[in-house]
């Protein structure tokens, strides 16, 4: 992990502030302090402290100085309850709806998008020079199952650079990573097993978890840190929990992180436990200063299955991700194979070359650019037009933050209110298989939040209740 | 279905030899007799008997007449025994490899190819414009779970002109045909339950049975006229069958067609048992001489599921199927959901304006010609090389036919031996739990028979012990 010195010390301000060190509306040291107290040039402390407003944590204030922000979700500030018992999953029809309409990712789906971004411009002739390219080998010949070798160093090298160095044979290729999920817990679990998932949790898994046949048990998740391995552990030791699925960094619906340390305890608990974990890294690339590392560099065991795809950060429409499945990987490619014999060669072929030229790196940089001003954009909307008692995450990476509102709130209802106005949300409870999220929000900030966006974000106060007087 | 007065005496004909009225070598009724019984022009009677002579099934002889040829097998002329009690799946290692080896139908998977056809190239440019198409609102948007609506009426077009008409909302696009078999048989069945197959079976099904954790009972088919439905309700009367996996027209290996009366009488079994059918329609586009008619046009209660693609017709490298999944269909779409949330949408749409163009028929009148010639010069590579006692099928469709050799061959060492030489076949033992047909073979005619693949018919001979002297 390449950190700078002002992202040391932005990470150290954003824990203590977490940890409640400094409360909401506390007056952080002043700047010739924290260089004096942190030993770094006066030029470093205020990056961080620029970071850290850019991020909303802090506010800065006219000839004052620096203060925490009222609005900041505090690690373990938010308490979602002890874990339950495990059950037998029955979601309702919201699930299949809100997957259905691949619009919960964005505010307003009718809306117009701006022009295409140069990247995909490129990927295109990528794919399609693929596509020309022994177009009568490709319709004769099924491609290899484990996936195209070339491919396979590609995503290993990307590892290798993120502190995850991945043998190419222990990668294989699949049809985007809900199939890597699938596949995942296809391979490593009977139906009426347990699995345990972070609470909120993404919605896909729910449904992967009721699709087989797994019973849930939810583990309280923080906002801000996610999953505590002690919390995992106790539910291990009570309930035969086979395998536990986390997504590490920037986690959807709240955006959190699970610190190193904590990560290398939650590994550590497959040594001790029959216990699996399957992380999904579908958001890992997009860490707005850090580079994430994903929780599988500390399995010794081959105990974590990695599933990821280029779908968030790059497109939705390549139908590929990735597996690396550790002690299943032999029983996952089979089921692959049966499952749907192999992924497109031109895609792979194509996104390959658009890899090895240097093209995806470059994209990244700018799409984590923008995926932070957009999420500025999203929490000076939310400040502007909202009030009452309300609190937000403000992830350092990922497509969404997640709002907690008045108890009374009901987000589903108001997720049925909105629709009439084009206007999706995704309400907490689809993050459940419990009530507990009633009052929750998932934004994302994918899309620009100017325009109809703009205007969606007042609209969705005014139905819940929160508008600005 | 259009069939010609000539097309008429043909099928005639066959089924009189597949049922024994001609034996081989008989001599069959002269052109005058045939003309005068069936009061049709002499054109059409030699019509006919060319279409037999092409298939291999008769001979001309100079001056005598056409006669049956010694080769080919006859309907309920190959006895595979009783069928044996369910029984869980555990296949060898080499199961997997074939399908690894998507060589499978490719006799010498490293030589060369033709150019590649023109409508590939066709293809390809739908393809790319279908790429190049709102890119970004694609990398966004994931697709409709469902499939591409224009898509899905150009599918249910198709089958209304094969005498099946199906509601487009009857229709979702999959990855591919074993796709649609995989959420086909997860919809339907609990691990533990026993699914009917035609013995010999597609090895892709078995597999599927085998990860699925289903059992499977074998129900001997004819290699010429497929499974019974006599047989198959014995079956289910004895065993609690809850499915079974049937491919109607042209199945592999054998290239089998069921007979209309007995696909009517396959489907009232679902009537009057708690039995559900998956028609597996890969080849279903592949005919000769007639368009097959899917045994789905009999399914009135919804009870047959229908699996498709364009893999074996158009490019393997589409990666796209479908299923009309009858009572199950909106099970299929949600597990299809979790599974892969959608399918390519440049790939749907590509191919959506080119079967809208009519490319697709008019590339399959190409290929059913090219694939006919191949299968002749096949037959006739088999017909020179080799000796001793065995017999082929002769299929109308599809894409292989499958020979029965003396039965103390055993196809699997062959299998072994030939790799050395880079020729693969597909033994017997790739369509059975059992080891009923490790002295059968399949051979495909996927591509022309000619230079090394011609040689390689003989050096198949030669180490099956079958050469000519």
């Amino acid at each position: 992990m390449t950190e700078y010195l002002y992202q040391r010390l932005a990470s150290a301000l954003r824990q203590q502030i977490e940890q409640g060190v400094w409360q909401a509306g506390d007056r952080l040291p002043s700047i010739r302090a924290l260089s004096s107290d942190h030993r770094m040039a006066k030029i470093s402390v205020q990056k961080a402290l620029h970071t850290l407003e850019a991020s909303g944590l802090i506010e800065a204030r006219a000839r004052s100085g620096y203060f925490v922000s009222p609005r900041a979700v505090r690690a373990g500030g938010s308490q979602t309850g002890d874990t339950d018992s495990p059950r037998t999953v029955n979601l309702p029809q919201l699930f299949h709806e809100i997957m259905a309409r691949s619009a919960a990712f964005d505010l307003c789906p009718g809306a117009q998008l701006g022009s295409p971004a140069p990247h995909l411009l490129r990927l295109n002739r990528h794919l399609g020079r693929a596509l020309r390219h022994q177009p009568g080998r490709k319709a004769i010949y099924y491609g290899d199952p484990d996936g195209l070798p070339t491919l396979r160093e590609q995503i290993g090298a990307r590892y290798r650079s993120r502190g995850c160095p991945l043998d190419p044979a222990e990668i294989a290729i699949t049809g985007g990573c809900q199939n890597s999920l699938f596949l995942a817990l296809m391979a490593c679990c009977q139906p009426g097993d347990t699995v345990a998932v972070e609470s909120p949790a993404f919605y896909g898994v729910l449904q992967l978890l009721q699709q087989l046949g797994l019973k849930v048990v939810e583990i309280p998740a923080c906002p801000v840190r996610g999953v505590r391995a002690e919390e995992l552990e106790a539910a291990v030791r009570r309930w035969q929990v086979k395998v536990c699925v986390l997504t590490p960094s920037y986690a959807t619906p709240t955006g959190a992180t699970i610190p190193v340390e904590e990560q290398r305890k939650l590994v550590a608990l497959t040594r001790r436990y029959p216990l699996t974990l399957v992380e999904d890294d579908i958001y890992g690339d997009l860490g707005f200063h850090l580079q994430a590392e994903p929780l599988k560099r500390f399995d010794t065991l081959g105990k974590v299955i990695l599933c990821g795809s280029f779908s968030k950060s790059l497109s939705r429409d390549l139908r590929l991700g990735w597996i690396s499945g550790g002690q299943f990987h032999r029983r996952i490619v089979q089921l692959k194979l049966i499952n749907q014999l192999s992924v497109s060669q031109a895609t792979q072929e194509g996104l390959t070359s658009f890899l090895a030229e240097g093209h995806y790196k470059r994209h990244l940089a700018s799409v984590r650019r923008q995926l932070m001003n957009q999420r500025d954009q999203l929490v000076d909307a939310i400040t502007e037009e909202w009030s009452g008692p309300y609190a937000h995450t403000l992830p350092e990476g990922g497509l969404s933050l997640w709002l907690e509102l008045s108890p009374a709130v009901d987000t589903k209802a108001a997720y049925q209110a909105l629709l009439a106005h084009n206007i999706v949300i995704t309400p907490g409870a689809l993050f459940t298989t419990s009530s507990r999220f009633d009052h929750c929000l998932r934004l994302s900030f994918c899309q620009p939040v100017t325009g109809v966006r703009r205007q969606a974000i007042a609209r969705i106060a005014s139905v819940l209740g929160h508008q600005s007087p």
